[in-house]
């Protein structure tokens, strides 16, 4: 296969060609300099889509819930693209049987694109791929671009939050322990789901997440959103048309009120930032190469100290290269 | 209370002051500039400890094992530091019923130190606080430091490898969603721990790592160190003697065999890259800061992109403070 320009591709994926849009992805996600042009155009042309970031601890549902949510958006019509950046998720190769099956089904509609992402790469450059991914699937005509990231750790955390809309997604039952990682990631909801509310003890979650709210709002004058508190079953489907219309209602009240300008500077920001650290951290790594290792065998030995071994390098880096 | 200046702490610290070596791992964790030349001496002294990294994902046990090893070292004498870079850790407050209790008594012997770090700090920040901890202990005269992270999140894992000793611990019956998490980290231990051997699906646990295992070193010729398995349950106590034998034989590994200078030399390329970078972020942000918001304005219109703003912004701040 002969190496298609990234521009393109980019003219490609714009016809809606899937396959480019894929390709531009995973150049995206490896970080090809080839690239860049064409992702800076994309994000110009980018906009259109509604983004959905959806989060949770693992065994939460989030997985069963973005099958759901996808269905229910393409029974009326809109094709809706998937960003996994979750090892644990179905969609990224992770998986229990059910999900699986569910995926299969929604990887044979045209109108479904699922992608996953490496939660490994370098840091920071997660984030900045997995925004380039949500882009690409933007101008290749997704109207619905579900983010999904495993509510642990805090790259994942970020990247459900630059989105339009933010999901937080609860289960009852959970345990202690894994509950325990939840509790940072609750104040970043627009919307709070308590999946699997066919069981008993859902209602426990509901009442503790609705009086954590309550508490919340008691604070704040007038906000121009109150974020409400959706219990669903996928096993019976309850729940999932009032979240649908709790997603509308959020992007209508971002469209209509200063919240969507606030909301879109604060990604933009967080967006310049997290690319702006890959590029520095990138062009950093290249111009250290040579220079670090007799610095970490002096470290190694104690010879030095990390700091000054740090500050040694950085300055040395900056001599030679930081000017590029 | 007035400030006490860092090196006056460290001098403290090593004389065994607790409180003082308190005060500077948490002026480590802050990145406060005064305490830097401390945390520089303090690592030129470490070194004796021996450093146990454990990690696992959320409900594995790990909490529970790191009390139950706390128990075994110090009934042969040693004391012994615990920093647990963990938001589930009973530890950091997380916590289920057993493990506070057992946390309680072990807070109350002398001979035990138990920090935990936050895990929301600054990209790169919490490897380079952690591991300033570890020195701190060191210093202060415990022979092993065990540091406790989440097998989830990038930073958590590579904190748990920039150890002496690293185990990973996993547990029968966690579900595939979060088990696939694990995948990712098994790779990085020196021994694999499997807690709940009291369970009767223990085994297929223990077997499935075995054969995992059996399977790596078919690749590999004449390793230094075979990777055991060891089943325990802290339940029985079962197992909790063969670990610390086994930790002991990994020690005695590191210092009989060339993989003691490989390890300490990775390590110390880690933490110099770790150390470097958050250094170069710092400073950065310390630089960028009234350049970044009219960029992020135009980007959040879509007027620019995220690479040229970022380039733009790169520049611009390399051309003002760059070279501090």
């Amino acid at each position: 296969m002969s190496y298609v320009p990234s521009m393109q591709l980019l003219a490609q994926a714009a016809e809606g060609n899937l396959r480019a849009a894929g390709r531009l992805i995973s150049r995206a996600e490896a970080g090809v300099d080839e690239a860049r042009p064409a992702l800076a155009e994309i994000y110009r042309r980018a906009g259109a889509a509604h983004v959905i970031g959806l989060t949770g601890v693992p065994g939460s549902g989030k997985s069963t819930l973005v099958a759901k949510l996808t269905a229910v958006l393409r029974s009326r019509g809109e094709k809706v693209g998937i960003v996994a950046v979750d090892p644990s998720s179905p969609y990224s190769g992770g998986a229990i049987l059910g999900d699986r099956i569910r995926m299969t089904e929604l990887a044979a509609d045209p109108g479904v694109f699922i992608r996953s992402m490496a939660t490994r790469g370098a840091t920071g450059g997660m984030a900045r791929a997995a925004l380039d991914a949500v882009d690409v699937l933007d101008v290749a005509g997704f109207q619905t671009v579900l983010v999904e990231t495993v509510g642990v750790g805090q790259d994942e955390v970020e990247i459900a939050k630059a989105s339009d809309t933010t999901i937080v997604v609860s289960a009852p039952g959970l345990g202690d322990e894994i509950q325990a990682i939840k509790a940072g990631i609750l104040e970043i909801a627009d919307i709070h789901v308590v999946s699997k509310c066919d069981r008993d003890d859902a209602n426990r979650t509901l009442t503790d997440l609705k009086q954590m709210l309550t508490l919340g709002t008691l604070l704040q004058s007038k906000p121009l959103w109150q974020v409400p508190v959706v219990g669903i079953s996928s096993y019976t489907g309850e729940g999932i048309d009032e979240l649908l219309e709790r997603i509308d209602g959020h992007r209508a009240t971002l469209r209509s009120t200063e919240l969507g300008a606030q909301r879109r500077r604060r990604v933009a920001a967080f967006r310049l930032a997290k690319t702006a650290e890959a590029m520095l951290l990138e062009r950093f790594a290249a111009a250290a190469g040579a220079l670090a290792p007799p610095l970490a065998d002096r470290l190694a030995e104690r010879g030095t100290d990390p700091y000054s071994a740090a500050q040694s390098l950085i300055e040395q880096t900056l001599r030679n290269g930081g000017r590029r």
